[in-house]
């Protein structure tokens, strides 16, 4: 990332061949460090001293291009070793990406670089950009319109990660034609051994990056992600993704595009909620937020002021904050009283209209923007002024006011939404303005700014440290199940696996009717289809005759399964059923899952994931962001259910996911019966599948 | 809107007062009729001979610029009408939007007009303009930063209607800036008169217009509103609308902004999409599909090819797609097969990725468009060329290939999404090819023109003609609504409405067992609240329990209750239950409602409106976009459910509220049960509110 030495393998006298732009490149942005063209014909490359072969460098170089084809290119990594090399940026196309063959060649490739540590970006990458030295190993033809800026007064630099070249360079074009500065960009490639998860993870430890820009189309290693985005975190740097391969058409053209992984989406947006990472949807959203990020002040409580010319785009601007949350609480009474005063028939609650008198007496504005700051206290503010951003006759004494405003209150996150010409826009943001044109726009990234802040004030979580919990060898029946999860912390209905129908009858006078008796077999997951399940038996006759029947059921539906009894359990009537669960993602492992049972989840998708394991505060968060979660908390005139006992065995089930290791598959508590307020949650069934 | 004379009622001679501005205006923009300045205090103004009082005109203006205060501007509203002229612009504020003085000096300028039958806009407007005449009776600033287009090549002119000046005024500088022509503005301030509708209506029939871009805060006449949208149907012209206040908040800043009624936001969105109207949520969504709409086209069968350089934007692209419901077929397999051999490694299933080949071969750029439009047949296109756009070493022949292509195709929406400053973007325009730089909002603007095109190919639906329904006095008891609905054609389950015990008894051995019995009141309405609904009565015992529980319990709920006796009733099980019901909307009249019953409805709010009637084509759509409708459709292993019938019910209670007329407050049948395919849908409970 920050090379004293680089040679480039491959490189051509002509800068703008592949082989010759980086080295172009970095002759025209002085690069300070030694560079060493590797060509066998040439005594020179671009005026610079060549050397025939990697074994004639004077000195290791602490990075090195590859920009040769195929088998060449594996012998280049390990001469490169050999001579002691750090990293190699392999342009290289033809490998993993090309199907089988190149796949062998890219493994060939990392076998020749790991014995000597030396590292890789790439194969069929178009490299990367640190702008802040100079160091320019990459070939894409953007800089035709521009260099990247390193630094801009009071905004801190956007780093850009892309797995994707061609999109990679498409956002640093686009953040510097709207005057973003970029310091740094890495593009990926076919990631053998550097990936996105590395590069954030540096970038949250760097000095030029303060805001980090992800593209992502899998990702391929969930603890090095997870972990680079804790850092960023922690080191309080917003981190912006744009995740691709969020529908089924996107996900089946991703896989068409790379050989990425494509997990569950919902999984995706959980572990990236779970890091306080914004998740663009287009790559104006994500640009709108970097732009915004870079001014650095993320409030952990986020409100919302605006002060406007149009009453409309005021409602406009209400409608956009109510519907990604950002709260916009009126001015103080006293405030609006006075501001009545200056602007009769204005409504100064929030938004405040100047209306039409402002044109008349431009000092209502710099009035009411000073009052949105001072009364009503708001993180984030938008001043909407439209054309008047760009009017020759109005613009100057709107500077003065709104300057005014800005330079008292550096704390505050101020967006001017003007229409102006480009130029304009520049003077206005020289001022030290944010602007952007669309309000809606502005209040999308405002929020988000409010998200980052909540997310940096959470304190770091100790990694729990769960005694490991053994597993059988093969998948248990139901009552093994239970016990299991009862072990570890889920209560359960009274029950007892009966081999008898004497012991039935004998456990249902125990437990007390009505009851539930139940097919007991490893062999029959799915019970109810099969008619397994037989509910309000109520008197030992019941049972009796139950018992038979779900033998004869048994027998009847799968002639082979291993039959160890039945289970007769009481019959818990009044409670909410919910159904938990614990998925292994194969990106970020055990994904512990709470969803209201039946339709809820099938027809409406209404479920929570978040990584395992969880605590009380996380599960209960996750119960309450269902939205049936009305129907738990008293809706349709119902008593509230117990939602702490429901949070705590979602806890436990949590702990015993991540406990017992990658052999468990899954695992299922469907239905939990939550009880009303302080009655407690009763899990009814359970299946546990061991991998 | 195009007058041959114009009078300006306190015509300023200074060209930056509100009564100056106009005058300025038209001068400065060649408006060829005769332009009559009213001042008292000079012989001309702006050069232009000025009449004394409105009596002395030399002729009746066709129309008038009312610029002069408060009770001035009743009083030369009046003189107006008495000379004759047409209609009166009044920007004077001060009216209904100022309070109850205000309204009543509203009422008074009403009255000034009316009996000469001179129109009004306004008051507290600020004016409108129809650029193809020079005709500029405004007093925006925003032509200091230039003037609108009347019209551009190969693109319809955007109208645009705005009940807001300053946010009508915002929208049409975004528009000239953004390169739209925008021959028509009108901001209809108060509407004492004049309203959107009449102004969408106007354009739906004008010349000038193609597209019509509206801005409403609130909808004052529901009939003329929806006249109006149907007559832009019918003439093929695309409305957008941006329609604010959606959200509570919103909706509390349009009311403190203005006097509108700001009805149900889920009724607006049914009568928009009735008419095909595309509703915004942004303004730069609002200008993205005007922009696109200009061209014209609109596919009535759309889908999206998409060719681009980066595959990372085709998966961003395919996303977007579907997350708008437009299609991305594959292209044919033939066609793949011939591409591949072009550009081996590729899949050019759509998107089709030209990838980093086309940088040596840039005819691949056009064998891959082409083959887009002519084997894929896409109606819309999408090329994602970046930063080439603006690359002189590779801009010149992707014009060469891109336009070859262009212009073989005028039939099919190509929209190119490049990254390129202003000058560059307008050299491309000027070539023919719509151009925007970030392809979500592209994809959002192409689905938009496929459902304009879905719209304009419906039939004109024929005005049902209902016979007239008398309705009671007051509101009906339950069996009494049950024997009207069951006249107007649904079907009711098997009952009886019973006076006494002995009459309890007969009907359940009548109708069967078991039965259910509730309480007959038209004082309660919410029986199962006060356990007034008894189910399962399986037998004449329970028939008389029942019959004396249900008396005890509504003498002690209500003691004052008029008391009918107890309605028995079949019980019928296992039918999906549903809730219809109508409401009437003050703007709009009965809106018909379908529902799944209970938590679906109050939790998930899972609910669709349209305006009575519906036919049953329409009834069976609103079932459908229910996102319950897949436990109609044969969810979790359940019979589909007979939803012919539950669209019939529909129809027929949407119909009876058509033509039971405006007494009719709400109808509500909660459940209807629907079985099993075949076997019928039927009301089990209902309720008739008459105002």
């Amino acid at each position: 990332m920050r090379p004293s030495s680089v040679a480039i393998i491959g490189a051509s006298d002509d800068p703008v061949r592949i082989g010759g732009r980086p080295l172009a490149y970095m002759l025209s942005q002085g690069f300070r460090g030694a560079l060493m063209p590797v060509n066998p014909n040439r005594p020179t490359v671009q005026g610079v001293p060549a050397f025939a072969r990697v074994a004639d460098l004077p000195q290791a170089p602490d990075a090195a291009i590859v920009a040769i084809p195929g088998e060449a290119a594996v012998q280049a990594v390990a001469d490169l070793g050999a001579r002691g090399c750090g990293a190699a940026i392999v342009f290289t196309a033809g490998f993993a990406e090309t199907g089988e063959a190149g796949a062998a060649m890219q493994a060939r490739l990392l076998e020749a670089a790991r014995p000597h540590g030396l590292r890789l970006l790439g194969p069929n990458c178009l490299g990367m950009f640190n702008a802040t030295l100079g160091y320019y190993p990459i070939f894409s033809a953007s800089f035709e319109n521009g260099w990247p800026r390193t630094a801009l007064p009071r905004m801190g630099g956007v780093g850009i990660a892309s797995q994707s070249g061609a999109y990679g360079s498409h956002l640093f074009a686009a953040a510097r034609d709207r005057g973003i500065a970029t310091p740094v960009l890495v593009t990926t490639g076919n990631e053998a051994d550097i990936g996105l998860a590395d590069i954030i993870g540096w970038m949250a430890g760097s000095d030029e990056v303060q805001v980090i820009a992800a593209y992502a189309e899998g990702i391929q290693n969930g603890p090095r992600f997870v972990a680079a985005l804790e850092a960023a975190r922690r080191a309080g740097k917003p981190v912006v993704m744009m995740k691709v391969g969020r529908s089924a058409l996107g996900m089946a053209a991703a896989q068409s595009h790379t050989a990425s992984i494509a997990g569950d989406d919902r999984v995706m947006d959980a572990v990236l909620a779970e890091f306080g990472v914004h998740r663009a949807r287009t790559t104006e959203e994500l640009l709108d937020v970097c732009y915004v990020a870079q001014r650095g002040i993320f409030p952990a409580r986020n409100t919302l002021g605006v002060v406007t010319v149009s009453g409309g785009a005021g409602v406009l601007m209400s409608d956009a904050a109510e519907s990604v949350g950002l709260p916009m609480p009126p001015m103080p009474e006293a405030a609006q009283a006075r501001l009545k005063r200056i602007v009769p028939f204005s409504s100064p609650l929030n938004p405040l209209d100047c209306t039409a008198q402002a044109t008349n007496d431009m000092s209502v504005i710099g009035t009411f923007a000073e009052s949105m700051m001072v009364d009503g206290g708001y993180a984030s503010v938008i001043a909407f002024f439209t054309q008047w951003g760009a009017s020759p006759s109005i613009a100057p004494r709107l500077r003065t006011e709104l300057k005014a405003v800005l330079d008292a209150h550096p704390d505050r996150i101020f967006v001017l939404s003007i229409l102006a010409p480009l130029d304009r826009v520049r003077e206005w943001e020289a001022d030290g303005f944010l602007c952007m044109e669309d309000p809606s726009r502005a209040v999308i990234a405002l929020a988000a700014m409010g998200r980052f802040g909540e997310s940096f004030a959470r304190d770091a979580e100790a990694a729990a440290a769960l005694p490991p919990i053994p597993l059988p060898d093969t998948s248990p029946n139901e009552a093994d199940a239970k016990r299991i999860l009862e072990a570890a912390g889920i209560p359960m209905v009274p029950e007892a696996a009966c081999a008898s129908v004497e012991d039935a009858v004998a456990a249902a006078e125990a437990i007390g009717y009505p009851v539930v008796a139940k097919i007991l077999s490893p062999d029959i997951l799915h019970k109810s289809e099969m008619g397994g399940v037989l509910l309000g038996l109520g008197h030992a006759d019941a049972v009796r005759a139950g018992f038979a029947t779900l033998m004869q059921r048994a027998r009847a539906h799968a002639p082979e399964a291993r039959i160890d009894g039945v289970l007769v359990a009481k019959q818990v009537t009044g409670g909410v059923e919910i159904a938990l669960g614990v998925v292994r993602d194969p990106v970020f492992g055990p994904m512990a899952m709470v969803g209201l049972g039946g339709v809820f989840i099938e027809i409406f998708k209404d479920v929570a994931f978040r990584r395992c394991p969880v605590d009380a505060g996380q599960a209960e968060a996750m119960i309450r962001s269902l939205r049936g979660f009305p129907l738990l908390d008293g809706a349709r005139g119902k008593p509230k259910a117990d939602v702490a006992a429901l949070a705590q065995a979602l806890v436990a089930l949590s702990r015993f996911a991540a406990a017992a290791g990658p052999r468990l598959a899954s695992a299922e508590i469907n239905p939990l019966l939550v009880l009303p307020a302080g009655q407690g949650a009763f899990a009814a069934d359970a299946v546990i599948e061991v991998a």
